[in-house]
Formats: C-alpha cells, structure tokens, sequence
C-alpha cells in the first residue's frame, strides 16, 4: 500500500529573457514563492532538496549548482543550514526527476517535507540564441552519437519520406519534424492540424501571466510563420527562456497538522511513474510515453477518462499531436484530427496545456516539469481565472526529456487529484 | 523503524588511465562486475537506476549521460528495456548521492533492487590534466563565486597564517593546504605526521589490485616530493584518474528469495546520512562530517568504537587527518598524532583507507563513492588477502564533495555490515 504524499506549496516565476537576475534569484523567487503557497514562514522542516538543471555550465556553474545556488537561501533562514541538496539532470524532463525523488523520499519515509526546485537561464548576456542550441550539446559528437544527421536520414529512409537536415542546427526540431512527417505519411494528419494545436496554446497563452509568450495567433498566421524545419514552423516550437520552478511535497501526517485552508488547497500525488530506456518508437504501444502513461493510470488506479486537465510536453505543436494518443486521450493516429475538433481546448473534452504550453507559455528546460505542475495546481484550486477549466479535479503532467538516439527518451507522468 | 536494504552485488574497475576505453565500456565492466558478483544472470528484477558523474562534459557528452551510456547494456539484455535512469552530480559526492537515491528507493517501497553507477573519464586523448583541472570548474567565475583568490586570502588573514595562491591553478588543492595551514597553526599537527597518512595508503595500495599508484613511499619519499601548495606534496594529493563502479541493493524480502551463499555475502545498510548546506568550517561540531556522521552513528545505533574499518575521503593527505577526528575516531587536534602512531594503519585500532585511498587507489570522481563500498565489501567479506583487515564487521564510508565555499560542502557517511 503507497502512502499518501501531497503537494502543499508551488511557484514558478513567469518564463522571459532574465539577462539581469541570476540563478540565485530566480530560485528565491521561486522557493519562497512555495513556501508562501504552502504557508510556512521558513523551510526549518524541509528534510531534503532536490535541484534541476540542465545547463548552468553555458554560465560558468558546472558543479554542485543547486548547493552554490541555494546558499543565500540558508544565509538568509529560509532554508535549513544543513540542507542536503541532490542535482538532477534528466534533460527536459529534469525537473521531473527531481520532483519524483521528492515524492520517493517522503515516501521513503526519510523525510516529511522535501522540496524540488528546478532552475534554467537559457539566455546568456555575451552568447547568441544559436550558441545556446549548440551548447545543448545535441550538436556535438560523443561516444555512441557521432553524426544525427546520419541517423536521421536513415530513419527518414526507412519510413519512406524525404527529409533535408541543416548541419549546424541543433537537430531537436528537426527530430520532431521527421516524426511529423512519419505520422503525415502513416495518417494522413496535416499541418494544419499541428497548427490548431499551436494556436489553441498561444490563445490560452493570452490569459497566463506566467506565459513567455502573448501573441494571437490563427491557424494561419502558424501556417504562414517562418519554416523552422518542414512541416514545423517557428510558432510550433518551444522557444529558449529563463525561468525557476518549486514544489514543496510532504506526508499524510504532517498535512494533518497543517492549518485547514492549506490542507484544502493540497493536491494529491495519484501517480509517478518515470520511463526510460530504449522503446521501439514505431510501436505505438512500446513508446516510453504510452509506457509510462498506463503505469501512471495503474498506480493512480484511473483511467484516461477521469483526466480533466494535462499539461503535456510540446516542445513542438507536432508532439502534442502525438502525446495525446500516448496518453490514450484518443485512438493511435487520431491526434490530428482530434486537435482539430476543439477536444483539446479548455472547455474540451480534456483540456491541454491550458496554460499556454511550452510552445507559448515557455520552456526552461530544467524548470519545465516543475512549471506543469504549478498550472496544474493552479486549476485543480480553481484560481485560473479566464483559463479556468471548470470542475477541475484530476490533472495529468507528462514531461518528456532526453534526445538520446531515435528510440530512447526519458518521460515522467504524474496525476495529481484535488484535496477541496 | 526503517526498512533493511542490502547491498548484493558490487564492482569496480581498477582505476587508470583508459585513454582507449569508452565510457561505456567501464560501464559495463562495472555493472555487469555487480550482476556476477550478485549471482543475476541479467538486470531484469533491477527497477531503477542511478546514474553517477561529474565531468562526462569533458568529452562531449553533456546531456542525459547515463541514459546514453547505458543503451548498449539495455540492447544487449542486460539491463531492462524501459529503465528509468536518474543522473545525479555532486561534486567528488556523486557517486554517494546516487547510492543514497538508490537506498530510498528500495525504502520507499517503489522497488525492490535498484542499481546505482558511477563512472569519470578524467583523461582525455587530445587535452592536458591543467586542462582536467581548469574544467572542473572551480577556477572559473559563475554566480557567487566570483574570485577564489580572494576568498582563500581573505581565510587566511582571519586564521593568522601566511598563504601564497597561485592564478591558473585549481584551487581545490590550495583550499586543502590552508585547511591544513590552520590546523598545523591551531594544533601544532605536523607535514611529517601528514605524510604518515600518504605513506600508510600508499603502502597499503600496494597490495590493491584495483589501485592506480603502486609505489612504496616512505614518509621521507613523501615529504622530498615535488610540492603542490605548502604543506601539500604531490603524492599527499589524490591524482586524476578514469574509472566505473556499480552497486545494486535490495530490499530484505527481495533478499531471502537469492541463494543462501549470496545472503551471506550481503551487506546490511546499516546507515546512510547525506549532508550539505553551509556549516562553521572552524567549529569542530558543526563541521559537514561531523554532522553527517553524528547522524550516521544515530542512525545505525552504534559509536565510533565499533567501526572496523573506513574508506574516507582523502582528496588529500590532510583531509584524512582531519576527517578521523570529525569521525570521532580521535578527539578534535589529535589527527596528526593518531596517524603517526599507527592507529589508522590496517592493524591498528581503526583501519583507515585500507585500499590505498583516493591518494593512492585512486579519485575518478563520479565513481569514487560506490569504489569505497566495493573497498568495504570485499573487506567485510573477508576477501580482501594482503590487506584484510581481522574480524571486520563493520565498515564506514565518507565521501566528500562540493568545494562550493569555504564554509558549504556536501558530505555522505555510510555503514555497513557483514551479513555472514
């Protein structure tokens, strides 16, 4: 029998082009932000920390960033002295990864409170936007990666499509556009689809005051957006941005002593469940998401019906596409056409980043997870305002991370139920 | 009351320079050393696993590392397909900081064997070690560290001692020779009584297969040595160095279902304290170690007296003197005195480094915790031959990390027991 573990405290900063605030204040922001929301005057009873990041090197901190990052916190008394603090790193999903190694200690039983606080600075004062694609790393050569392009092309060889790799740019987006093109071939999904999904998030974007982006956009003004790999255009793609995220998790027994109002507002972790390793990509029940989709329902014990909310990972509007049949929100091919119907807005079947997304409201890439989860809180509470999805009481996170080859990613699902 | 976790199967390669050795391939030697030494034919009961390293940005691989690295071992049936890979940095502490992952996870009861890697490729085919020792990063500015030059001088006013800080070079030698500059100030401890540390482990790594050095130094050798930052000399200072561990625990349920001769080779978790935050360098109480260690004793119910024997952190020479008394081994001042007299040799009252320590078996940084354990499992197996230390029972290991500031640090302190 799983023990119970909540969330009683969340905060993100919005997502932007922070040149003048460093690491240390974006992170203070962000954990005293949480332990605001949770109503705790310090962090005196928060037994471990948990620190995402994915690339505070490209500014000079390549070791121990959530230690140095987090002194002035315990300097100030808002962070215990003698803070073990853990650094994650798991790509785009790290601060998944951190958050479910909250969630296992409080579980564990070695803690009662711990807290995850994930961090990203992705712009840079002195380094063009193209220096921080190539810094990701996705560029370079290393053992067992020696050429994407290579591998790209022999994917786009077997599936049967033609497909033009631009060396020097980061091959992220030109990934997604070749599985954009496998499932155009395969389904007979159309750009236009993926644009539906593009600009219902930069619509929902317009309400979040947490979005990196407030644009309008139609269909197709998308459409008509520069090309950044074909069929993907630049407003189909997640953009660069700064930002810090943290949630606070605790145990069953210390919400009980926590004032009443807070334990209304807690949300409950239904379901955790991380993926990884190696899947075949082309299969759609063996994808690491699908995969670790149905672990999540079984944990949760739910279906993909009792799902009012997800915030989902579409670092390109074509992912979401794909994501929402993983998700089993509909049938396997049927992702397109399901964008299209509107089933994805707020008031939808089931709403889907109703946030804004990562294409819209933004992506830090080692605060991202941690971001998901503070919309999701957001709503299962009932304070979204204009993006309010109503009767919001189960919300779903999937965090994908990990370009490693063509079938192998990393991917954290987490179901979270409202306490009211 | 806390859950039992054992320790089934562990390895380590010796540690070298494998100028033509992959990451990936010390990996396996590693990983697949920990599944024989375990008796599992495959990976296939292992549900989680932690992924240990400090610099594998050296060479290339900057973003998902053990996701990366694991894949051959995935495609080859050794580990399973859809593994969940947690990559975790803490400085010199990773490997610890993946181990203390691992254990949790086995207490929360999400698993019932994980596994925890660790592996550092310091040598690099085309770059110098200065330039290992410049991409550690500690001689580079990032937020709130801006100058370690000035930092260090600025201790060394305050203690009252003479310090000569050289521009270019890592400071992390330079940190330990003021530590020990202050300790020689406030306790009279002598370079000669430091170099009876270096000489022991040297000795000791004579006998360690697995050593990297296999030199017999006297502590005359030791004090003509070349010097690295007064009063350190080169062999009191751990080398550079490649190399990969694995180990794979489980619950105790998880435990009875193995042979019996794999049970009697377990080892019992018998604590595992993670510390960190910022702490009072110069009070012998609330220094990192002590504390951590004070929570280990705690935890596992039992004193210094009734440690056997311990692997601990000698980064260099003096961090050993040091440590003994943080461990409570000695009282506070008399590390010098206790290691000149014997005490911490294999036959003395505690033995200390056995293996030859990270002066002499070696430091490849993301690997150097879990290669403590596989030092304090073979001893309390009693297979360590030349070096076994008579009738170990139970073993310490502390490993350090995180040369943040001067007064933050991350320390781990676990203890272990033979099962026989």
């Amino acid at each position: 029998m799983m023990k119970d573990v909540y969330i009683i405290g969340v905060h993100a900063t919005p997502v932007g082009k922070y040149i003048d605030t460093g690491f240390r204040e974006l992170v203070r922001t962000a954990y005293v932000g949480a332990l605001n929301d949770a109503s705790l005057e310090n962090g005196d009873d928060i037994d471990f920390c948990y620190f995402s990041n994915f690339m505070a090197d490209f500014h000079g901190q390549n070791m121990c960033r959530g230690n140095n990052i987090c002194i002035p916190l315990i300097n100030d008394g808002l962070m215990k002295r003698h803070m073990p603090i853990f650094n994650l790193e798991n790509g785009c999903a790290s601060a998944s990864a951190a958050v479910h190694s909250a969630w296992k200690d409080v579980l564990s039983g070695q803690s009662e409170v711990s807290v995850a606080i994930g961090a990203e600075k992705m712009y840079h004062p002195d380094k063009t936007n193209a220096e921080t694609l190539a810094h990701m790393g996705l560029a370079e050569p290393c053992e067992g990666r020696e050429d994407w392009h290579a591998m790209l092309a022999s994917a786009a060889e077997k599936i049967g499509v033609e497909f033009g790799f631009e060396q020097g740019r980061s091959p992220a987006m030109d990934y997604y556009a070749l599985l954009a093109k496998e499932h155009m071939h395969k389904y007979g999904t159309t750009a236009e689809q993926i644009a539906h999904a593009a600009a219902k998030n930069h619509q929902n974007s317009l309400h979040n005051p947490r979005s990196q982006y407030q644009f309008d956009l139609s269909v197709e003004d998308i459409l008509n957006d520069r090309l950044v790999c074909d069929p993907l255009t630049r407003s189909m793609c997640a953009p660069i941005g700064d930002g810090a995220a943290a949630v606070i998790l605790c145990s069953a027994d210390y919400l009980k002593s926590l004032p009443a109002e807070v334990q209304q507002r807690a949300l409950k972790i239904r379901a955790s469940a991380m993926g990884g390793g190696v899947y075949h990509r082309q299969h759609q029940d063996d994808r690491v998401v699908a995969e670790s989709a149905r672990r999540a329902y079984k944990m949760a014990a739910l279906t993909a019906k009792d799902i009012d909310l997800a915030e989902i990972h579409d670092a390109t509007s074509f992912a979401e596409i794909h994501l929402v049949e993983d998700l089993q929100f509909c049938a396997p091919g049927e992702g397109g056409p399901f964008a299209a119907s509107g089933a994805t807005r707020i008031d939808g079947e089931v709403a889907v980043n109703a946030s804004g997304g990562l294409v819209a409201r933004g992506h830090p890439i080692g605060a991202t997870g941690i971001m998901m989860l503070n919309e999701l809180a957001i709503q299962l509470r009932g304070e979204a305002g204009a993006n309010q999805v109503a009767n919001a009481r189960i919300g779903l996170q999937e965090n994908g991370g990990g370009l490693i080859g063509m079938d192998s990613a990393i991917c954290s699902v987490m179901i979270l139920e409202a306490n009211r």
